[in-house]
């Protein structure tokens, strides 16, 4: 395993060729924790759910797991009764050769929506993933999950607790534009840190409010987004609960590993060449403010501007405009990193300045309504020729 | 006057060249009603709202209009009260030149948006313009309002009124990809039949809601789209209002001009190679049934599947599990033309037929939720590379 990443005690990781979509390819991996652990999840509010997403709703209810099984190249979505099947037998497979409750496997899916699972691939391979368990590592499961992404995304977090050092890793895919459509999101998050299932659960849909969701967004994704997050305890530590003293300190760390986990999402976009950081304030509520940010963020013409380093602030205006959130044309203040392009609702004429600075590969962009105290951070990257390439082809 | 464009009796047109962005383009051109007319408007839901738009929608009030002028190349947005001013002047020289009240004269801008309107190059042409009425034609005022249009766009109806021939022209221009973002869309409508100012409301807002609304959509829309519709009566029928026989015949010949309109816009979307009809069946209600239409109409994964001929219906089920709309997956039936690919939720296996048929220049795509009876139809077009490179450098 490379030194710079750290997992947490009592998990362990193993991969395995099935050839779902391409041969010679690790697509098939394993997520495994020694003793039962707590776990907690949230999932697509698509209402076409994919056939593991749904088999993980119901399982989730226990609060309990043991394993994570993933497969890529194959989304098992629109699959019907077989895709339920399917998931269903995966799960079972796992958990018999793990000699572990079947109701503690997960399956999580990702890839092509619509095409059945190629059980006859997968079944033969179950065993070599088993046999394999400890022989990969954490990169090795977040690369065996790529899709279309151009990089593994792994993020871990050392915290003090209760005088003991827990670790909380995350890994994820993402590409895609995210939003306003969507590739798959799958975030597997661990911990050794012991934390009570509700504490946990509270912890996990705070940090997704703040990371995924607002790079996408709720009731606009995936058939198949799923994050699942495991806690064992192995630490040792006193079960943090919401009253404990350490809750805000898991939770503040919590936030960073997903915070930073969107943020790799976002620059692995597909064809993306920029990172843009969209920051609205002074809107009227957080809710206000987080719905003008995704405005701006989802506007293919905003989006293209920045791709060709054109301060086009009248394009941001109108995002604004149509966003159906409160705002006063004449008090929008907008600026590109410190550079201030528009004033009152007006242009400042520094374009020239603007347009420079456009060039950089992490963007800044912050709009300032001027009508209230409220403010969210969205990101987004930009739009380009390779985005169409890659999409109009994906399936080829 | 080209032989195969017709136009209503009493409505003379000029053009002029005002340099506003380009040399040696007409930019600058207005519409003379040669009596006053009844007139009526529907105008951007922006916020934002360009000065003229905010100028028309306050003498759209009165019921009555003479005049139109409308210049491409400055959209006249975000300029502030500068902007209102200049709106006004302009309006104010026009009426001045025509001997008319100011009230009746009507202003339309498109193009950059953040630019103080170029009051010194538009004055002196004011003049030009008036001299030049009547030795333009209906044409020349539609190519002088296109930005990023390829062709203008016209379109004309013949309608027996009470034993006589009334005609229906309309002239618009459109491009950019219109949803989810915007270009602006400006449609000038004049006939020669005399219908009641609140008939003549009714029927705009009838055809608006049936055709440019279902290629763009409410809140959604540019800071100038602007629809204006004189009809001066000099046909000399018996006044139609909403009780007359022949009120049904006005509404839809209406509604004819206004969605083959919507049809040439689509068809000269930015960098689009196909024209889409997407149409949802089995509805629980209109309403959700263009909801779900435009989740798919708007989704850049499917626009881009389209366009790489790739008949992905998964990206089609996600985006109508995405668009909040009731579905039940396991009833969505979906055709490309009459190649049906989905059957009850899932794949019918037919890509490869499906595929050659979307090599078309004009595809309808089917999507039956069988969940009710309600439809609705909605237009768009794929996207392209030339997109991303036509508005990457829009401004310069």
């Amino acid at each position: 395993m490379s030194r710079s990443v750290i997992v947490p005690k009592g998990f362990s990781f193993a991969t395995a060729e099935a050839a779902i979509k391409y041969p010679r390819r690790k697509d098939l991996a394993l997520i495994f924790s020694e003793i039962d652990a707590n776990m907690v999840g949230t999932f697509t509010t698509n209402r076409v759910k994919a056939a593991p997403v749904r088999l993980d709703m119901k399982r989730i209810k226990s609060g309990m797991g043991r394993a994570i099984v993933v497969n890529s190249g194959n989304a098992n979505a629109c699959t019907g009764k077989q895709g339920m099947l399917d998931a269903a037998e995966t799960a079972e497979l796992v958990a018999h050769a793990l000699k572990i409750k079947p109701s503690l496997a997960y399956v999580c899916s990702t890839g092509v929506i619509g095409i059945p699972m190629p059980m006859e691939k997968i079944r033969p391979k179950i065993r070599d993933l088993i046999s394999n368990l400890g022989k990969s590592n954490i990169q090795d499961v977040a690369k065996a999950m790529m899709t279309t992404d151009t990089f593994p995304k792994i993020v871990h977090q050392k915290l003090r607790i209760d005088e003991k050092t827990g670790i909380i890793t995350g890994i994820c895919k993402g590409a895609g534009m995210i939003w306003p459509n969507m590739a798959t999101m799958l975030c597997f998050l661990m911990t050794d840190i012991a934390v009570e299932q509700k504490a946990l659960d509270k912890t996990l849909k705070d940090a997704v409010k703040q990371s995924f969701n607002r790079i996408s967004v709720d009731g606009d994704r995936s058939t198949n987004d799923t994050v699942l997050f495991m806690a064992n305890g192995i630490l040792g530590n006193p079960l943090i609960t919401e009253n404990s003293e350490s809750y805000n300190i898991f939770k503040m760390a919590l936030r960073e590993v997903t915070f930073n986990l969107s943020k790799l999402i976002v620059k692995d976009g597909e064809g993306a060449t920029k990172f843009i950081e969209i920051e609205i304030k002074g809107a009227g509520s957080e809710e206000e403010a987080e719905r003008a940010a995704f405005s701006v963020a989802n506007s293919n013409l905003v989006k293209t501007a920045i791709y060709g380093n054109d301060p086009n602030w009248g394009r941001i205006m109108a995002a604004l405009g149509y966003s159906g959130v409160k705002i006063k044309e004449e008090k929008v203040d907008i600026y590109f990193g410190k550079i201030q392009i528009v004033k009152k609702g007006t242009g400042t004429g520094r374009d020239e300045k603007a347009s420079e600075m456009l060039k950089r590969k992490e963007l800044k962009l912050t709009i300032d309504l001027n009508l209230g105290r409220s403010s969210a951070k969205v990101l987004t990257c930009d739009l380009t020729e390779k985005y169409i390439k890659e999409n109009k082809a994906y399936r080829t």
